[in-house]
């Protein structure tokens, strides 16, 4: 591991089955959950250099938080869209493809990236290898059906337990790439 | 929680993404990790009085320890099967409905049942609620593809994370039903 490199990260919370959100992508699941508050969130954050989502979890982030605004202010921020073109007062849209967008943003040299959210934009990054690092939240709850962190791929990633937080009902894994 | 009744317990190893084995069972992704032989499973199981599983469970065990025997023995040991009947030198064999059978063996006082595998039998035990605790420990690989832990189901289950054990490269969560 070179330090001087630059880092994709995934940071983010699930249920015990593995879920970032129900199908409908609403999070009362999660919300409240004892522990929120103090597993360290704001430490994480502060390392990020460059932010980096689906639209779909752009539009669900701007819907859940239209009165505190854009949390992610002052950082790059990429969405990767389809069809939106430019950009907004919070991020720019990209169209190209994920893995060679992500591939020139990581040729940045002591970045630090966070991928927000999984499913759609994870899969090619973790079929390619290149997500260095996770955080890992697991919430109390089996919720049943909802969207996958990780979709079913023929690629495997083994990665380095590098520590276990216990915060409250929160349990955090933290695994580098191997 | 009174424990003065009879408690029925999951036991066992997923991957990062939720997976008890590879598609076709095998375990190479989880055998030899680091920590696996210290991660308390001596300690566990010397807590259990009843085993129960599902028919291709068994089989796999069965096929993995052809020379140290079966690994259950002294404990009263039950497989769902929709075929098989009568019982084996290990085990025996039950054709019924296995949350009607499950709820018989939850009226005896005091013991500590084990669901190995979860999968088809997890799933109905689930869905009624009946799994009192859960030791999940996860080992540091995104396999993929393979045969989840948990299936997709209408019935939420709410924990209480109770502890969390990290052993070298594994982590352990262990949840009641709340």
């Amino acid at each position: 591991m070179n330090d001087s490199n630059t880092k994709l990260v995934f940071y983010g919370a699930i249920s015990v089955d593995g879920y970032l959100a129900r199908e409908d992508h609403s999070l009362d699941w999660l919300l409240g959950t004892e522990g929120e508050e103090d597993i360290g969130y704001s430490d994480f954050f502060s390392t990020i250099d460059i932010v980096i989502m689906g639209r779909k979890t752009y539009e669900q982030i701007m819907f859940n938080v239209p009165d505190n605004g854009f949390p992610y202010k002052g950082r790059e921020c990429y969405v990767f869209s389809r069809s939106l073109t430019g950009s907004d007062d919070n991020v720019e849209y990209v169209n190209g493809d994920i893995v060679n967008f992500t591939k020139s943003l990581k040729e940045k040299s002591g970045k630090r990236i966070w991928i927000v959210g999984g499913g759609e934009v994870l899969y090619p990054l973790l079929r390619e290898r290149l997500v260095d690092e996770f955080f890992i939240q697991i919430a109390p709850t089996i919720i049943g059906r909802g969207i996958p962190l990780f979709l079913p791929s023929e690629r495997e990633n083994k990665l380095k337990l590098l520590g276990v937080t216990h915060c409250k009902q929160f349990a955090e894994l933290h695994y580098e790439l191997k």
